[in-house]
């Protein structure tokens, strides 16, 4: 199983890691980062991770992984890095993207047409392109799926899981990692979240 | 904030990103990666992660976190870094763990009469310690809080997060994250897994 996950500057570390975690449990699972470069990439915080082959070098994966980040909104019209996009997805058997990931498979036009989801904050930005957003935590349409931001990658790579092998490997890897959710407070999704804390958030990340 | 996480070899991935995903988000964290070893460290599946820095050239943290992993075995008994651990938590504010972690706080005897946790299937091992092993998402005794299985890191950042700075900001990076689990599965859990489920994962760890 060839799974091959973009890097790009400023990615944002859990998109990868989550849907990382639980796909390289797959007893066939082999993950190479790729990015546009062989060099090291940095999350905005400046964590590092390497991508040991560039994009030019990987023709073909079986499952094609497109994390987000701040720093996609940099690449959405990197022409090398969008045709990449298309050429891998016209042959993966599964194309999925965590966060503001599904921003670049739209951009790619892979998505048009296509039932799609992203991080919250970035539902507006999304629907700009010829797709039809959903607010859900993941959303699986052909062999396309779509997460919502960062840890709704989790999620969507048990379901993908479940989809490359069956329910049993994909509950076994849940219990290996022990992922029986219990956060401290209850407003991960701006419907559970207060107006007041929504507009705190918008704030900050105006400022 | 200085927040050191401890790099071993075949380290689990998400028990270090998931709180560095929380914790990188304080406004006023600065976070590094410390080894045995300034080089780089690899996950039982080849992620790399690289130690910036040696444990020896660090003598201070107001946040000590160690995640677990496979490789925790392998240091149990290495007196350099039990010493390092027993140095830096003499002065951190908080010392935390995620998953097999708390072994390694265990052998240290910084847990000694402690409540605490770790990963279901590390239960015994860590029982043989003196110390109160309790079956809960995260336990907080003092300045420590321990966490279960490897997914656990996120819910206990947190919580940490909360106590940290306060609550409104622990909800603020839950909702950037958008932390609102929705496991296709309800197995996260021994307590929640059929027996079946629990005797082929005992056998495929087992070979």
């Amino acid at each position: 199983m060839r799974i091959v996950a973009l890097l790009f500057e400023r990615f944002t570390a859990l998109d990868i890691i989550g849907p990382y975690e639980v796909l390289s449990r797959l007893p066939d699972a082999v993950i190479r980062f790729a990015g546009k470069e062989t060099k090291e990439y940095r999350d905005p915080h400046g964590l590092v991770l390497r991508s040991e082959h560039s994009i030019q070098n990987i023709q073909n994966a079986d499952v094609l992984v497109v994390p987000g980040g701040p720093g996609i909104d940099d690449i959405l019209d990197d022409k090398e890095i969008l045709d990449w996009l298309r050429s891998i997805h016209g042959h993966s058997h599964w194309t999925v993207s965590v966060c503001s990931g599904s921003l670049l498979l739209a951009a790619a036009g892979i998505l048009n047409g296509r039932q799609c989801t992203t991080h919250w904050r970035r539902m507006e930005q999304l629907k700009k392109y010829p797709v039809n957003v959903r607010q859900e935590r993941y959303v699986h349409d052909g062999k396309i799926i779509t997460a919502a931001g960062v840890s709704a990658g989790i999620d969507m790579a048990l379901y993908l899981v479940s989809k490359l092998a069956d329910n049993t490997t994909a509950r076994m890897i849940q219990l290996g990692l022990e992922y029986d959710p219990h956060p401290p407070f209850d407003c991960g999704s701006p419907a559970k979240a207060e107006a007041e804390l929504l507009n705190m958030y918008a704030q900050l990340r105006s400022k």
